[in-house]
């Protein structure tokens, strides 16, 4: 399969690596086709790995990763281009933070979120948010951490949240563990819990760690 | 020990009732003094169970336990008074939530807490937020949930915070099992985290659940 995957942050560069690692084809986009990231990026993953634009990212993927800052993803997907995204699943793995007075804060948050952002700047593209509640190492290693802990699937097509399930499999995520919240809605609950995430981490010490839901039935 | 227990609703009254049991005296406060509810829980609980105003319980109780619907928490505790609540812990388990349009909204949410808000108003008080991730009978009994599902604390003053670690022993939590997430605003995070329980709760189909925190080390 051909990926794009937007953002050369850790995460971006994570995911594009695994999915080259499972023998995919990714273009890792960014805003600048020479950005020094994805160049290394890109000579470092071998034959399946490219680099590129957003747009050169988008229009190379059957399936578009949002790893951007989620502060910038609106940016970076209109740079992509609404005709590349259009049909297309788009897992948006993003989280809108930013820093102010030593404190995580979100934007937006509560009232809308991130995931319902880009569905609706982009109707015709599928999107998918997950991913976006775990750090990059556990996103695809999951087995890094005990236990039966979970990721959540937010989005209106079933069809796309299945593929993206299927995906999330191919990282090591049992079907069973990942949860189908509900519509694109429910991405307020995966993109607040950050705010009791980046609490938890200070608490633990350190991001190796996830929930799991233990259920009384 | 002599408790105050704000608000006759589900929560109050389980919490209430609970402490009772445990051979507490416990001063379920409401608004008004001829609260029906109160009443009821009052004659049923026995001698150890009283009712009065918000005013009432709170110069009763030694610890005063906050579980007025999160959006009129402020006037409750107003009514209870400053001076009844100062030097006192003050253990807020409430979630400022409304719904709009079909979905759970929070207000406060994200730069600020209930949590917050009422350590601001009532300096004298030692706030510490908890519980308010899961149900009343999870709260109360958490054996109902399997496995090793957690609580979290946040507030200012660590001996309030090892107070209401000894109580929720008490109700069955295992010191292990609470995680104590630091100051104040740590409420954020667990005040936030509603949004993401909610959406949990439409998936799995009830509300008989809790987190486990996964640890890679």
């Amino acid at each position: 399969m051909r990926y794009a995957v937007l953002g050369t942050g850790e995460v971006g560069r994570t995911l594009a690596g695994k999915l080259v690692a499972l023998g995919h084809e990714v273009t890792l986009g960014s805003r600048t086709k020479d950005n020094a990231a994805a160049l290394a990026w890109a000579q470092e993953a071998g034959p399946g790995g490219h680099n590129g634009t957003f747009a050169d990212a988008a229009a190379f993927g059957e399936v578009v990763v949002n790893a951007t800052g989620g502060m910038v993803s609106l940016q970076a997907l209109e740079a992509a281009g609404a005709a590349n995204l259009a049909g297309k699943l788009l897992v948006d793995v993003a989280n809108p933070l930013a820093f102010a007075d030593g404190e995580v804060v979100l934007d937006p948050v509560g009232s809308d979120s991130l995931g319902e952002r880009i569905q609706r700047a982009f109707p015709q593209a599928r999107v998918v948010k997950t991913l976006n509640t775990v750090n990059s190492a556990v996103m695809v290693d999951p087995s890094r951490v005990p236990g039966e802990h979970v990721l959540f699937l937010s989005g209106e097509d079933t069809a796309a949240k299945e593929q993206t399930a299927a995906l999330l499999a191919e990282f090591g995520w049992p079907r069973e563990r990942v949860v189908d919240l509900g519509g694109i809605t429910s991405a307020r609950g995966t993109e607040a819990y950050l705010l009791l995430w980046v609490k938890a981490m200070g608490a633990l010490g350190h991001a190796d760690f996830n929930v799991a839901l233990q259920r009384a039935r």
